[in-house]
């Protein structure tokens, strides 16, 4: 008879196969930038992490499944040893789709033995398990983000799932909300139950000055307003480095954005990729693929800025914001840092969110990609200021 | 008759030769890296604020000294035109070393004009002018810690100067300053007398959680024992990016230290390449020449962490701390962000702060290249995490 | 009725497939590297070939396969419009390896309508038809090696095929046989019956000084003395060039070559990789996967030096060498250059060979790689010096 | 009392110094690029190479000068030690161009020494003598070019020397002369009197087939000519590497050619950048400047091809042809490769030439900026196919 958690588990765990079944397995073998890491990659490191860091330690009498596996698919962990370059994970074309397949298969049976009923289970492991899960959801999301880059790269523009349904947000009005000075209660207190990661605690107070945010999300319109108004070109619109980053690489509009022949042409001529294939642009759909740079350039075109993250939770807090879940991350003027009395997990996962503490931005909210009830108030995403690939977008802010 | 804004004018400026003169002008033309310049790009672009932020718009019919200076020496000011390209800045042979002693001096003989007695000056012109003194003053730290650089390339390590003098810090015990919770007012209040930075502006509350911090700076006896016991080899101490950094670069010790031919020798092996030429490693100085991720890990292994800046500005503020200034600058864990409420200059100075906020780390205090009385309490100076050429130290801190 | 064109047609494209055969879809669709192709490309590209430089203009009613393929396949020739850059090849997972296989048969079976006797067909035509079966076996070769590079890239070390079988070379001793100096006609006469590339022509007269040359290839013994004598590490052995490459990637022995713990241990500790996955190195075998820099280093050692083609060609047509063909391509002395006289082809064919006449090294011979009966006494192949991905070694000569 | 050779040597050695005297300390102090040395750099090298193979081994007491020089200015004499790399010699700010000065003095005096009438002297010293002058000769050339690449960085521009004078050459129609095919006995015996460069030997028959040759160099007018049909964007014209150095740098037309802002414009509103300085293009004057792809290119357009180095040197033996030596290198179509039987110059200097063997192209004559005699029929200048900072141009071959 199976637990609750060992049906969430194979549930959770069916879903990333789910994901990747419109894919290949040429697709899901390639690597097509260091950023990006192959599909096979995924569903074989996120099965790691349940052999190497539930099963060895917590199930007597479990068989690896190939020795070789603890180096292939390490993605960082340096207390569990060496492990493959993160720039070669494309060159594996060994082990086979296939045997991934049977990695998990193997990996999957053992924990549904660890986890049915008739057997005792210490919370360390419990928590290892909840841990796993929420990693495998976040290599869900990473699946399809680079999925939808490796298929951009390719001049066929082939659809990831030409019937994938995006949803839509809300058409409303933009309207400043206003927030009072005060202090706020921010971040996950540890005692809080339920899952979360290490970086969101612990709670702890924080002063936020007056400001204003949006209700909505900046759209695809409003976002070709400022390309058309001549944006990419204004230098005092950006930070030095995202101007850096205009001139290198050309950058002219988001990621995946397909310009008419004339990028003056209205709206109707615009087409983007995403996982559907190539579609009109929809002016009315959240803005996604910036970088934090061409983010804050707009914010900054439009006479407001970023919100900071802790301006992002106490508005998610304290009011009505449409569409904070489930379409784009929202980038946050906050660098990633750790909170005040931030402790790392204990064990190899303390190298889980720590030691990437410098040098990203945080996005609050969640994305189209992300799985279903996977983020929350509190959670706190990060990637490097330049990052395109994932489906960013942002809200705007400004001082009240 | 000379006001005392002309006669401090003259001295500040005059001292920027000073510094420049054990330089011969071979020196003072090459550029050792992307990140440093010249000596003589420094003497040129300090006199080219002057000429075109202050003399152009406020002193009629000024004279341009060269036309084609304004190409030459602008740094990163995209209001005033395109510019020089900042990797190519020691392939100018030419202006020589002596027509930029003639800019200077045709500015300066200007500038006196400007700032004698008999003439009205207003209120912004007056702003600029201190604006462009204490942008002097910075590249008068850059023109040493560039300098250095250069010479540190050298195979024969010449000395800057062999009689620089070193300040010595304080050799007292380490101790642990405790702090108090609580909202502080911080940053520079915009009504307070006295030039500041944009950046460091507005005063505005933050809560501060308890904290610790150390009376003193961290020593290079205190990191050789980082050294040898392994920190520059134990991944657990390191941030992922200083990791990165770490295997790269192969450091192995901080920039400018000399190795002995056994790096477990005690510190009367090691030397340091300084102004003065190389130097036995003095344990009780203050260890210099770190970059951000070196100084995290020398604290992680030390059973602490860097203090944010916040805190660090509440520490200075509240309890006896040594060698605050005139020592090393002190990387704190604060990205470099801006305040709530930051309103940049405006004009072209705007571009003076605002633009490089985003990927870097503040450091507090100064250092023994930092002009006298140029720093203060809420100074905040910035680099990329990777920096090692400033002298960049650290003090210690933890939760309470 | 098939004609006997026909017939080798089908064979020698059968071939191709065949030797496919042993990878999965994912070797066949990823670039380990610039230099090297994924099967799946090598399999569409000669395919490619046939349809566009024979079927299109040669088979009235011809209906393209797929129009975006043109673009996708194109190898370098200008003259057939925009090709998918080189680096990217590794990006196309579609079309799929299926994809291709349906490419090829469209293709062949509207070959064997050209081919079959029913139909008349031109010199022209046959003359193409004649070059991209000799390209097709180009690229049999390259496959082969590609996909050697590729599975060395992977930890696991996969066999190619663990029952591939290494031809064996002559176990003799080598003697040094001697040649007069006089005016010899070397190349290929165009009136010579039979398939030759254009850079191989005109038979043209060339003075050539006394010489000798070893009658046998060096072997893995000879050149794993030479490591032993620390070849790797005297400079005065190499070219300019390549103690720079030596230095720059560590080269410490050929490509694919697995050294012991220590490296003095005898040849018995030493491993190859090759297609039939790890084995023993023989010291009875021709040495292979040398850069032209090594093979010049070790003549030199050797006291010797490497042959010019010319000599090549006049030893191979005057004398009894062993293992000429089929065992590794050997390093010659020569730059490739054009003959004198000579006519690249016409068409876009005329780019097959002559724009690649400046910066690349004359290799002759044939490897165990190089399909059945596809090189030839006057044949001429061509690579970067630094290449060693190819089973490329050498012999030796030196003046009398 | 002097010697002739004590004589030539102080001439040829003040020549140096007379080059270099137009050029400021800082002009002497950077390096512009990989490929170029700093004047200072040049005149301390090629005293190192008196002091290290003459003086040292051949004049017993004499005092080295400064001990740390064997390693500053080496060059790549592997036999003779380490040395500063090459990237890095625009980092020598010190020693100051004075002490090189000095350097020089010392070790002109010790040479007066050696060379003075009343001290025996060897063969082999005489011969190292010779050899430093040649060397000198050839650095002589380099700290022009080298300047000029300088000087070519600066947007001012500054002329080298607003005086120079340029040769003026030969106006003429341009004809084809024809010879025929024979054995030719080619390269420089070494019995023959005066100093030759050993790449230079030995003599040595070669067939060469029935050729033509241009009377006279290629001129700025013919090659604007080629720019304005087209000729850098129309790809059959170039070699496969040619191509892409052309997409990679934009290479529109020869270095240090000012185009007018519509190219298309006549000769008259083209600049050509050079020692005197920006002056207008001389349609008349020999196009220089140019890589061997360019050249190559050129000949092509033209209905031609470059000549080899026999070639070359069979027409300057049987023809009259203008402007042979003192305008420009003319690249010729042969690989820099040993001539059969070649042998390197024994000790130290056996690593002048031979080991630059591989991946270089042969120029022959001499150009404007040779020294006086330096060049002859015989001699082979190398360098690598995408140099343009020399002043290279060509004359055209084709077959008869």
């Amino acid at each position: 008879m199976h637990s609750p958690l060992a049906t969430r588990y194979a549930s959770l765990r069916a879903h990333s196969l789910k994901l990747a079944a419109p894919l290949t397995a040429e697709d899901q073998c390639v690597q097509s930038m260091p950023d990006a890491s192959p599909s096979k990659w995924h569903l074989a490191h996120t099965t790691w992490f349940f052999e190497n860091l539930v099963l060895l330690p917590h199930l007597p009498g479990y068989t690896v499944f190939d020795t070789s596996f603890a180096y292939l698919f390490n993605s960082y962990y340096e207390a569990l040893g060496p492990r493959h370059p993160r720039m070669q994970r494309g060159l594996l074309t060994r082990p086979s789709l296939s045997q991934v397949w049977a990695y998990r298969a193997h990996v999957d049976e053992a924990m549904q033995r660890l986890l049915s009923n008739t057997m005792p289970i210490n919370d360390d492991a419990l928590a290892l398990v909840e841990l796993g899960l929420n990693h495998e959801q976040q290599h869900q999301e990473l699946l399809l983000t680079d999925a939808l880059h490796l298929l951009s790269c390719n001049p066929l523009l082939p659809a990831y799932d030409a019937a994938f349904v995006h949803p839509k947000a809300s058409v409303v009005e933009s309207q400043w909300l206003s927030f009072d000075e005060g202090l706020r209660t921010l971040g996950r207190s540890t005692d809080t139950p339920g899952f979360a990661f290490d970086n969101e605690s612990p709670s702890h107070q924080r002063f936020v000055q007056r400001f204003k945010m949006t209700n909505r999300l900046v759209t695809c319109g409003e976002y070709l307003a400022f390309i058309q108004d001549g944006g990419y070109e204004d230098a005092d619109l950006w930070l030095s480095e995202g101007r850096a980053q205009v001139l290198q690489h050309h950058w002219q509009h988001p990621l995946y954005w397909l310009a008419p022949h004339d990028p003056r042409a209205p709206a109707e001529h615009w087409q983007v990729f995403g996982l559907n294939g190539v579609q009109a642009l929809d002016p009315d759909a959240p803005v996604a693929h910036l970088s934090f740079y061409e983010a804050s350039a707009y914010a900054q075109w439009a006479g407001a800025r970023l919100p900071t993250e802790f301006e992002w939770e106490t508005a998610n807090a304290e009011a009505d914001m449409h569409d904070v879940q489930g379409h784009v991350w929202q980038w946050t003027r906050s660098a990633y840092e750790p909170y005040p009395g931030f402790v790392p997990s204990s064990g190899a996962v303390r190298e889980y969110n720590g030691k990437f503490m410098v040098g990203q931005q945080v996005l609050r909210g969640s994305s189209l990609a992300t799985p279903h009830q996977h983020s929350r108030a509190t959670y706190r995403n990060f990637f490097p200021a330049a990052a395109r690939w994932q489906f960013s977008g942002l809200r705007l802010a400004k001082d009240n």
